[in-house]
């Protein structure tokens, strides 16, 4: 038997499916669903949970303890909240004092949260130890359609620009249309950034989406995600394909979401070998 | 008598107060206005102008040529177009051919104009020996308001950022709230990055606006600007302070946008010493 699993959920469609491999398996799991993140479908799936909010990291972790967990896998994009939000109890207050929330990006805040998480006892693991090695982006072509030489100059300077802004921990994605960089993800998201994207592009061929891991990423922690909606979002603001992260970005419902681009016509290839300039 | 000044107008306000410099200066002067980007004001405005796209670079030197200009200034934003707006005329393409369209940001595109007007004999000047040092933000603090400790540590975390992104050639803004990254500024502008940014806000003390030179950028060219508009967007936005690069960001308007930030609680910072990371 393997040990309990802690699924600590965050945002999208994964958490849910994690809950779901484990059952499937015959696995002992539990859900901590994070509050304003957590995924409603989840929240009301019947699967064992606790919903609790990012600040209440004792309250937290006192529940993984006392439901006998052994293995935690974080799971689904958070987006660190202001302190105002985050009211954090007596743990979170000392972890917070400790790592120094100002300094923090995204990544650094999960790589203190994991390393706390393991002071605790737990042993964390990655999502493909949990959904499969299938729930990573593979190298090269992935679809049907393939980039041309304007799209893979236009891949280029993307992961140029997104490993960038990588190292800065701000973000992790961009869009580039014929050498301009059309938009750059800070805080808003990748869904919010290719809405804009449509009004900001210019004539001839259409752009790229590049999203690629952080050079100092923590692998366990918010890997870059694409799914069946980034795709008909990238087809919407007239972009031609998506690039990521082979080995290092996650592909929820492959299938679909490969057939998706498939049929609205763009290129979803994984990249590989990424430095940061 | 001093030689006759070319004004290539991009967007904005300033190209036309460079024209009315030099007519209250006595000074010669010729407009040559950029399709698409010069403002309608400068085009009604009387001025002695011509309308030219950006394409038609062989079109744009010979007027300036024909017209006696020997020194010019570059004023106002202008972004790269797609090669499919831009129709190059044969000049223009030769232009592109050797410096290679794909490859470039706004930054290496306007460096490479410079050379250009360089070799066709033309002085290029700074916009603030049109415009006076008084264009120039000073360092410090600029109005009445003053940032606190939070945003301070704001204000080195946005000018981080921002440098990164210049490093890449992408953007020179950014806003930050709370060490969290809101929001970053590519070929959208500052404007639409604003009004983003009241969607996107935390709870709690306001960001800050942090707008900075690029660190390889060349001062005669495309410098961060903020005004009177800036001040009103970041109000709305929810920040509570703007910080540029000292002697090296344009204030438009400078009592006027000073003003405006007194009135609705902003600080207005200029920065030195950033250095890229």
């Amino acid at each position: 038997m393997r040990p309990k699993l802690g699924i600590i959920a965050g945002g999208g469609d994964l958490p849910l499916k994690a809950a779901e491999a484990c059952q499937r398996q015959g696995r002992p799991y539990f859900v901590l669903a994070l509050d304003g993140f957590a995924d409603p479908a989840l929240l009301t799936s019947g699967h064992p949970l606790a919903v609790v909010r990012m600040g209440a990291a004792g309250k937290g972790f006192g529940i993984l303890h006392q439901q006998g967990v052994q293995e935690v896998v974080m799971i689904g994009p958070v987006r660190r909240p202001s302190l105002a939000d985050l009211r954090p109890d007596w743990k979170a207050t000392k972890f917070f004092a400790r790592v120094g929330l100002r300094a923090l990006g995204d990544d650094g805040l999960l790589r203190s949260v994991i390393r706390e998480l393991e002071s605790e006892g737990f042993t964390v693991v990655g999502v493909e130890q949990v959904l499969g090695e299938e729930i990573l982006a593979s190298a090269g072509v992935m679809g049907c359609h393939a980039p041309d030489q304007q799209a893979l100059v236009d891949v280029a300077r993307g992961v140029e620009v997104a490993l960038g802004l990588g190292v800065l921990d701000v973000g992790q994605g961009c869009v580039v249309q014929q050498g301009l960089v059309l938009a750059v993800e800070a805080i808003e998201g990748t869904d919010a950034m290719l809405a804009r994207c449509a009004g900001l592009r210019r004539d001839g061929p259409g752009g790229v989406l590049v999203k690629v891991r952080k050079p100092q990423q923590e692998a366990r922690a918010d890997l870059p995600t694409i799914g069946v909606n980034t795709i008909t979002a990238a087809h919407a603001a007239g972009l031609r394909g998506i690039a990521v992260s082979a080995g290092g970005a996650l592909l929820v419902n492959r299938t679909q979401t490969i057939a998706r681009a498939d049929a609205l016509g763009l290129f979803v290839l994984g990249v590989t070998g990424e430095t940061a300039p």
